[in-house]
């Protein structure tokens, strides 16, 4: 059987013991009603899987000792950034789990001319994909959370491009060029997705102009943005990851 | 702009006349507030994009002129059937809108050993997914609807897998194959994908032992069941469609 995967904060771990806390604690006893002896997979976003077994609850607390300790082989081998213009409703609650469950390590969300959605004073709203994206992270296996940035602009976006090996943008005016066709062993990547109303001219020039910049078609649909997101995040694992 | 879509029936063209009936034109009409003169592209499962203009609007019936009429470039060209296995709550409903966008052409819905949902009598969700899938067509500019067939079980799956020339079988135990590793020129080609709960033992080995059957993983990570259905759907459209 599948082990199950708690987070725990790196100072709960003393020699082999580790403590469980919090809402985690919470949710492996009164949830998953873990008894003592059972054992899970602890991380703490070191990149370590801490196989432990429960050995006392202490008020609403989980001590347990580690059994063995293995490198988490889920964690991604490149390192992708999802540029995503700000969406309408809970699309992005969409966007955060599956990136997460796909391999994006970051996620950037960022007003673009034609955002409908406003993120100001939201943060409530980063709250609430921080938390889809920590489950996303224990349900596919990864031991490190991914970052989610929120409150940029499109100036912000551009000015950061740089930093990539590779950057990515699923440009609707792009013909016959996909991810598929981009060589190189790139291993700092950025994909761009705007949002439903897609990018304005002035915008799609700034960012095709950049040395760096991949124009491509995600395929001969119109895609949605979320779709477009979660695709070109597949695609971009599956041709750079080895 | 980009022109709305609406489906008619292919009978309700006579000469250069199109007319638009039932929900389709209600939904033009009332919600979407075409009047004389607006344009749409209007469609109905031949693969064509017929371009019209409103001329008049009788009772609940819109009277349109064909202007010009076009191949739609959307429609996929490689024949892709997803067969899933049942899933619980809503995530069929995302795993068909997101499999008719990225281009799947057919859509099997089956029941395996270890499915948690149950198919039986619910030909409301039939209707229900069906509705999504045509919503889905129209957006993302395909002009011929996708087929959804349910009540399948995997015994029924297993016996239709010697029409296609390729079959993806996405296998938690797969290492080190990905479906980009899979080189030929497939036109007819099947994926299958697994419940919540996955595969039993035998029906891994019952697909396994096909010849035309390729193993794979879909990559380091864990992904839910729905995701992995929309992952290998991407991923086999990105290979395959030219």
């Amino acid at each position: 059987m599948k082990l199950k995967r708690f987070h725990f904060d790196i100072n709960n771990l003393i020699d082999d013991t580790i403590t469980l806390t919090g809402q985690d604690a919470v949710h492996a006893k009164d949830v998953m009603r873990l008894k003592i002896g059972d054992e899970f997979i602890a991380i703490c976003g070191n990149g370590l899987d801490y196989y432990v077994k429960i050995v006392e609850f202490i008020d609403s607390n989980i001590i347990c000792k580690v059994q063995k300790v293995e490198q988490n082989l889920a964690d991604p081998q490149v390192d992708v950034t999802l540029y995503q213009a700000l969406l309408k409703a809970d699309k992005l609650d969409l966007v955060v789990q599956k990136a997460t469950e796909i391999g994006v390590q970051k996620i950037v969300l960022f007003q673009s001319e034609f955002c409908v959605a406003k993120w100001q004073g939201k943060s409530n709203k980063l709250d609430r994909l921080n938390k889809i994206s920590v489950e996303a992270t224990k349900q596919c296996g990864r031991s490190e959370p991914i970052t989610i940035v929120a409150d940029y602009f499109f100036s912000d976006v551009l000015n950061e491009l740089a930093n990539y090996d590779c950057v990515i943008f699923a440009y609707e005016n792009a013909k016959d060029y996909g991810i598929l066709d981009i060589k190189g062993d790139y291993k700092k990547i950025a994909i761009i997705v705007g949002s439903e109303g897609g990018f304005s001219q002035s915008e799609c020039q700034a960012l095709c102009k950049l040395k760096n910049v991949h124009c491509i078609t995600l395929g001969h649909r119109i895609l949605r943005a979320e779709t477009a997101s979660i695709v070109a995040s597949a695609l971009v694992m599956a041709q750079f990851e080895k």
